[in-house]
């Protein structure tokens, strides 16, 4: 060796153990379910996850088990998150909102050998126990009745315990796709890439967390790691304000309460704090920045955020890329932009922070690589080190040969690095060779008066291959007939992009996640045929 | 394997193809000594960097082989930290105000192949040429008068290249210690512990990087990496103001009229700013923030610049720690915090980022770890990734057996993790088995209104091993005497630290890097008595 600098596995526990020592007394709230309020910090945290190694080793676990939580967000939530992998394990953070098929089947697949729970899924334990015959034991977060309360559990130890030491290649979680078709996909998140996302994550031009970042993050821990908050929350030494319940009243008042400069969710989770502050004639809270991603949010929203006073920044990612993609912060030329264009711009996706690389390729031809124009949109593929390479068990890798992840979004790529998401590769419809958006139309749509929520899917045509059909959901107590739809739309997009068919219906499917499921919505209309034109 | 994230090697090559990509018309200004001045952007650095790398191996270099700048900041230096790196070689970034011996002994020792310096440089090559038998080429950045000029020299290339690829531990830079004892050493920077240190540095509490900064490095090049800047600013996308003068005129000129957000450098920058704003009647520049390190900013100057809306914070850290170990971003108290107390949390040396850890030690049993109080002071300790294992070509590793670097600084720690430096090993003073900061009486000292400079050394004493001795370099124009010095100090510390006697100098000797040259001093003063009391 002619010299080096200091050897250093990146492995999660680093995280919590700066996280206690620099920013050991800064706060960390829980809003329980049932009203009550418990307050820990980054020393508390660290402290629990000490001791919870230590029973998770007691149980017998060993390095490379998996323990699943079904839980909400809270301070022992988090706890879990650095406790399972302080022992060398992964923690399987399961979306209870799956269906039973699902919830059976990832358990399962997963190997986990201990299910921790919030006491409001024992509904789920009831049910499922029988399907999950190995898992040896189950931990409820918040209560002694039907098992092992947490507290009790880890209650029992002292803490006195060095953490596992390992790889900084081994997983330390373990998370699964929704799957809309097919079973679910688990994608293991390393140590090595986790710390590297949450560095790369908290930049101010992304995540933007700082010491006095006070954070609410909406956003389910069990939802691609929180988009990895809770690590670069630690890193930063940020004040956390966790809620097990997302009621937008609660959301509200701890806002408020808490002085929150941060949130970051998915768009629902908005347009349910407007109603809620609009029924009760409420300011919305002054937060310094929301993060909103998985899915695109509608632009009233994103103006309504930004006339707050609030920073709107879309976030893209997905369960395959730990999540962070792209983020849209403030670019440059931000102070010299009319608001109509700070508004354009941050209905796109954002720019790809230092790790990941994005690209598009020809939806029909993917060998074919797209300019980076602004104009000419294909199947996006991205690479780097918090991206999937093989899912959990699979046979083969997830990649291209020359490694890029096929995301199954369409979009195109400004020259300034912005990406614009179109649609999803499975939800574009070819019209005579072309493609047409669905969620372009579908946006288009929303913007109708009398419309609540609109879908479009591709229906078979003879002659064109695929037309658009739309499916709309009308506004309590509204009316409005086809041809006004129609008509709505004319001026808004290509007139070969107008549907064929507008069909009104009661509601529209959405996955677990809370997004429409077209899946769903072509099972339901599966015998559809277009008029006749 | 049973799943798995995408393998990605951290190489700084990375950094640049990220900026080129998704900030590759973000611009690079340079002002040159000539007054003329050049603009580039990402982009373009990097396909002089490809050329530049291409050229490097024409000359036959092969990876592992080091080269050498003698440079100033510009445009052309940051290609050659891309290039040089992206050929698979080690940069060795000379400071050109070390003695001819030091640079004799350190382009040797470092094996440097080739040398590129700037014209103004051209007297040192002239002078050491003959003393540095192992170069074999050099190269000028700004002039083809006496040797090829760098322009042409990659200009010859097409750019064609695709980087070399290596190992994440390989070095990609090599800086030497001012060696205030014995002979300058190595630190070898490696790709790994330069993306995690730059990663690192760029967060909000940190040196703040984002998209929309334009940062002017006062700080050179050739200092750690000038504080791993070009790295943290590539990855964020910001754009950079270069000077290759110092010249106060200069900087504020662009600082004004680039809109500069940020800058960075050593105190004295800010003296001789003050004093060019005050004697031109002008305004200083608005700065977003102004990081100071290398050592202490005295209290006026923290304040001047905090009342002008300045975000003023310290980076301590050193060759040895590539160099960021702790920075002074606002703490989450911040906006509670009156005046007083923000200028005192500004006047410490700031918190350590994530990846960092420090401790203090015994300074007469160093395995004696001293708590963190902010009252016990104690020797300097410092480890993690981007910290100097083992020197250049050393033969053992320059850490404790449990890992740590000894800093060669004195201070104390805080609760909240705040560093607190009051010394330097070497010049805190014994006396009587108690420890005396020199720092903290010069400090004292210059608050005297005749006061220019100060320096405190230790001479030796029979009774109390050692006493302080205060040198004093008087303001032009201002008279004082011992006693008057002595009166002044003694309601600011001890009574006991009260120097034993007070010398009026000329001058007082500096190191290259500007510091107070106390080995010099003691030189200087080895025949020095101390008066009979
Ligand atoms: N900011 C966003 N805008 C639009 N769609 C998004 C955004 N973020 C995520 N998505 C969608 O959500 C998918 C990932 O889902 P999941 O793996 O469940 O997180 C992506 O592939 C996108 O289709």
């Amino acid at each position: 060796m002619l010299g080096a600098m200091q050897d250093w596995t990146m492995r999660v526990t680093h995280v919590i153990d700066h996280a206690a020592r620099e920013a050991g007394t800064r706060e960390i709230l829980t809003y329980w379910a049932d009203g009550t309020e418990t307050r820990t910090d980054w020393a508390g945290i660290r402290r629990d996850a000490l001791k919870m190694a230590q029973a998770l080793q007691k149980l017998g676990l060993n390095p490379g088990d998996k323990v699943a939580s079904i839980a909400m967000n809270h301070a022992r939530h988090l706890v879990s998150w650095f406790g399972v992998a302080g022992m060398g394990g992964v923690l399987h953070t399961v979306n209870p909102r799956l269906f039973e098929d699902q919830l059976e089947y990832i358990i399962n697949h997963a190997d986990d050998r201990v299910v921790i729970y919030d006491a409001m899924f024992q509904p789920i334990i009831d049910k499922m126990k029988d399907r999950w015959p190995n898992v040896e034991h189950y931990i409820c977060f918040d209560s002694g009745e039907h098992t092992t309360a947490f507290e009790d559990w880890i209650g029992a130890e002292d803490g006195n315990f060095e953490w596992v030491e390992g790889s900084e290649r081994d997983p330390c979680m373990i998370c699964y796709t929704s799957g809309t078709t097919g079973n679910p996909k688990g994608v293991q998140y390393e140590h090595r890439s986790t710390i590297l996302h949450a560095m790369a994550g908290l930049q101010p031009s992304a995540l933007n967390c700082m010491t006095s970042s006070v954070y609410l993050p909406v956003v389910p821990m069990f939802h691609a790691a929180s988009w990895g908050l809770p690590y670069a929350g630690a890193m930063a030494g940020m004040k956390f304000v966790f809620s097990q319940v997302n009621d937008p009243a609660v959301l509200d008042m701890l806002m408020k309460r808490e002085k929150v400069t941060d949130s970051a969710g998915v768009p629902t989770v908005w347009l349910a704090h407007f109603q809620y502050c609009d029924a009760n004639n409420l300011e919305l809270p002054k937060l310094r920045a929301a993060t909103i991603g998985g899915s695109a949010a509608p632009k009233f929203m994103i103006e309504r955020l930004m006339k707050n006073g609030t920073r709107v920044q879309h976030a893209w990612g997905m369960t395959e890329t730990s999540p962070i993609g792209t983020v849209g912060g403030p670019t440059h030329d931000w102070d010299e932009l009319s608001f109509e264009d700070k508004v354009a711009k941050t209905m796109m996706q954002g720019r790809p922070i230092f790790g990941v690389e994005l690209r598009t390729v020809d939806l029909d031809d993917p060998t074919k690589v797209l300019p980076r124009d602004g104009e000419t949109s294909g199947a996006l593929q991205i690479r780097g080190p918090w991206v999937v390479k093989r899912y959990f068990k699979a046979e083969e890798d997830a990649v291209t040969e020359d490694g890029w992840f096929n995301t199954g979004d369409v979009g195109m790529l400004h020259p300034d690095g912005t990406l614009q998401l179109t649609d999803r590769t499975k939800d574009v419809i070819k019209s005579g060779g072309e493609w047409i958006s669905s969620v372009e139309l579908e946006n288009a749509a929303v913007g109708h008066p009398a419309v609540a929520e609109a879908a479009c899917i591709g229906m078979y045509h003879p002659k064109w291959d695929e037309r658009p059909v739309l499916f709309v959901v009308k506004k309590d107590g509204q009316d409005c007939d086809d041809k006004s739809i129609v008509n709505f739309l004319s001026d808004k997009v290509a007139k070969w992009w107008l549907p064929d068919a507008v069909e009104f219906v009661d509601d529209i499917p959405h996955t677990a996640t809370g997004k429409i499921s077209k899946k769903d919505l072509r099972d339901r209309f599966s015998d559809y045929k277009l008029p006749e034109a």
